[in-house]
């Protein structure tokens, strides 16, 4: 064994991975609806090809033969071998009648899923949850390593590093921040006007402006594209081809349009990690939450900038061909930050979206950890909404049923969302001490914003931990008080809170 | 071995063969432009996977041993078996290195083939166009089975059964046809008008009448898609995923309009073949000749036909949106049937194209049965043309170069193309037994052509051949008088030949 040959089979590897990209992203951008049958086959074979070999023979003998012989590596292969060991140590421990029960598990739970969002009852859904529960409880030991409690197993699976220690902190602090935001726009702040955010807009129009939007921010097209699907999403096949998706809707601009600039930063990061590590398993985002942070980095901090929509609004105006021209941009720039108690956290603004996901965080907690009845998980959910948010779902679809990820075993993963937010602001005040956002925003090269996230983030791919990678780009761990002095600028700023309370002082 | 196991591996060998399909349906549909390296070491990769199954162990065991134990397949299985022994033979004689130097060569001609294309220059491509050919003859005794000479072996590759006996005696005759046609339309017809023709028509407004045309002619979009293209084609990937492509020309509607409802004859060829032979070699069209029989079918002999545009000329004029409102149907329909001699096979009419593709016949026959000089080739081409159609090429580009075929050598291709026009018109007359044309067409359900093909040709994939398809439809072997008549037919009414004959006489 040596490196050479180490690297062709996980080039071989990677090979199987690009091709099944390209069939899955088929399936979601454009297949014949009649063709799925067929489609799940060949996708199956070649995944069985893919995992045998991801743990096969060759893989083991580097395992063991590099384990031995580690200065046999150039500093890449170091880096690789890690990685590979790693992923064949979680993959191979496991006993694989476990792992195909859990597949015939999710499969019988996605269609359970999909019925109780029908009757929008979770009481058809509790059976198949319940079975998804208890076999990722079985699996919990073999992928056990140091982790504290069970659920930072799973925690663990998502964003290396990430505890309940850690979570719990620095959730109780987000929480109470934004619940104090949310109790000061009540008090005093101005709501503003979204009577015109539903005027029509063409898929066209509002296809032009967001392209050249992503253009301007770095997503590069001759190394990508852009197309139609049901549920958006972004696909790193390799260095040369990361593709994302959107749906459009002509009475929602925003969902397209933020849409598109949230895929682009998935996009970007998988467009920008260095070329040495292709067709290696560290040639992808290091975690869920890093990666979110990218994509929210775009949508959010980008995208609730009023520097930028002060730049794009004439160019948003033309694309819409008259149809805003009545509106002036700070009633326009306004109306995007509306903040709003919601029961459906994709639908969710800016401000109360932690909110959905840490209520989540803790019934998922409350499972794995603390052995909650699942049969009780609606009523906790539901009064965690009345508590947080101030409202309550009328029916289990506007509750409990309404993500997917459950249904798929990904326990654990739902944490990733607010953590990508939390990093997005930090990684903004660490940028903010090298460049001002507002005036590269202001500015026609939005480029400096790319290049700085390339040279902390996206260059090193998934051979750097979340941890390390956030403690080097910002020189400090995580911190969510960033994420809370961010939100009071905005929203403050939008709901015209100082302002106002001048006014009333004067 | 026994019949499950040997389908077991077809099974996996066509799941290869489909994940290949959609990659190269990528490629030519949206693939992001940078991304062809990588992909081109995916597809390597997966193909020789591919080969290397189909090569392999498991089916030259199986062809052991039921070549010794025919009876313990099923009857489907005995047509399979044939169609898998027929490929293997083929392929595993051939030496591994002339494969590979064939590779090569024709990897390094497509290159040499668009440079000459750029000098318009035969000089520049001659080189690797010899080597093409001398690896070809080499490649010949290993194919040979009892074929009588070099270029019927070549034939038999595409059309299998077809000989140059045969097609010597069919291309004189129909030769013969179309030049006395010509020479009546010279001395006898009226040119149509064709001044309209280029009136702008957008990609929408032409998507929409050719979706709804093969929609009606029965192609199934919940089994296939359109989508844009550089080169347009179809590609089968299974029975529920057969896909078509164009190009689009705002000034040209034809080339959109008459290339999709070709490619949709492709397409349905594939979407109905018998479901007993899923999976296997014998689920494609049998050869390239029957193939284009379907494509041209419906592009030439429906979408030349009066009835089927005076039902649609409406619905083109809707779709329009104006643009043909003054143009009456009789104007429009005797424009799409204009004749004259052209240069370029690809943009010849319905009456000239069968001598571009005799020519090419009658040269590759030059090469490969009497060793003419491959340096004499653009001269014997232009003198040719000037012979059959009466016009002179002015460069090599828009002479020998302007078809890919040689480059990738593949010889004894282009003789499909007329084979498959002569088909089309024997089937019609055999389908006219049953079923006037005419009156289908004018009527709102085309189905009953669908089925007719379904009946003869489509359901049987590749488990006959050609030459019984062709007999047992039609109760005769290949007979070109059917496509002379029909060109007759046609174009002597397009030209008004007996009326101005009448009025002459009278």
């Amino acid at each position: 064994m040596n490196e050479k040959e180490f690297l062709k089979e996980l080039k071989e590897i990677n090979f199987l991975q690009q091709a099944l990209g390209i069939l899955d992203w088929d399936i979601q951008t454009g297949m014949p609806e009649k063709a799925s049958k067929e489609r799940s086959e060949v996708n199956g074979y070649l995944y069985s090809l893919y995992f045998s070999k991801k743990i096969g023979p060759k893989i083991k003998e580097a395992i063991q033969y590099f384990s031995k012989h580690p200065d046999e590596l150039s500093d890449t292969g170091k880096l690789v071998f890690e990685k590979v060991k790693e992923e064949y140590e979680l993959e191979y421990k496991v006993p694989e009648e476990l792992m195909s029960a859990l597949t015939t598990a999710t499969s019988t739970a996605h269609v359970q899923w999909q019925k109780a969002r029908e009757t929008k009852s979770f009481a058809d859904f509790q059976e198949a949850l319940t079975k998804n529960i208890e076999l990722t409880k079985q699996l919990i030991p073999y992928w056990k390593k140091e982790e504290a409690t069970n659920y930072d197993v799973l925690l663990n699976q998502y964003e290396p590093g990430m505890t309940v220690e850690i979570l719990d902190q620095v959730f109780q602090q987000l929480k109470e921040g934004i619940l104090s935001i949310r109790e000061t726009l009540k008090e005093k702040g101005k709501e503003p006007d979204t009577s015109f955010l539903s005027r029509k807009m063409t898929k066209a129009q509002q296809e032009k402006f967001v392209v050249g939007v992503i253009k301007q921010l770095g997503y590069d097209f001759s190394r990508g594209r852009l197309d139609d699907t049901i549920h958006p999403f972004m696909i790193g096949i390799n260095h040369n081809d990361a593709r994302i998706t959107t749906r459009w809707n002509e009475h929602d601009f925003q969902m397209a349009i933020f849409g598109v600039i949230h895929e682009a930063g998935h996009g970007m990061y998988e467009q920008n990690i260095d070329q040495k590590f292709a067709y290696t398993p560290i040639y992808q985002g290091t975690s869920m939450g890093i990666h979110e942070s990218q994509s929210l980095f775009n949508e959010i901090i980008i995208g609730s900038n009023r520097s930028f929509w002060e730049k794009q609004y004439p160019f948003f105006q033309e694309c819409a061909q008259g149809t805003f021209d009545d509106i002036s941009f700070v009633d326009f720039y306004r109306s995007l930050k509306q903040t709003k108690a919601s029961l459906i956290r994709i639908e969710a603004d800016s401000l109360t979206y932690p909110l959905h996901i840490i209520i989540r965080y803790e019934i998922e907690k409350m499972i794995f950890n603390e052995g909650v009845e699942v049969a009780q998980l609606p009523a906790i959910w539901n009064q965690k909404y009345e508590e947080y948010l101030g409202i309550c779902p009328e029916n289990d679809l506007e509750g409990i049923l309404q993500d997917v990820h459950w249904s798929g075993a990904s326990f654990g993963y739902f944490p990733s969302y607010a953590l990508g937010y939390m990093y997005a602001a930090q990684l903004l005040h660490a940028l903010e001490q090298e460049v001002s956002l507002d005036e590269v925003l202001a500015s026609d090269d939005y480029l400096p914003i790319k290049e700085w996230m390339k040279e902390h983030i996206h260059q090193y791919g998934a051979s750097r931990k979340p941890t390390q990678l956030i403690l080097d780009a910002t020189k400090e761990t995580l911190n969510p008080q960033y994420l809370i002095d961010y939100m009071k600028k905005i929203y403050f700023s939008v709901y015209q809170v100082e302002e106002i309370v001048k006014k009333k002082e004067g």
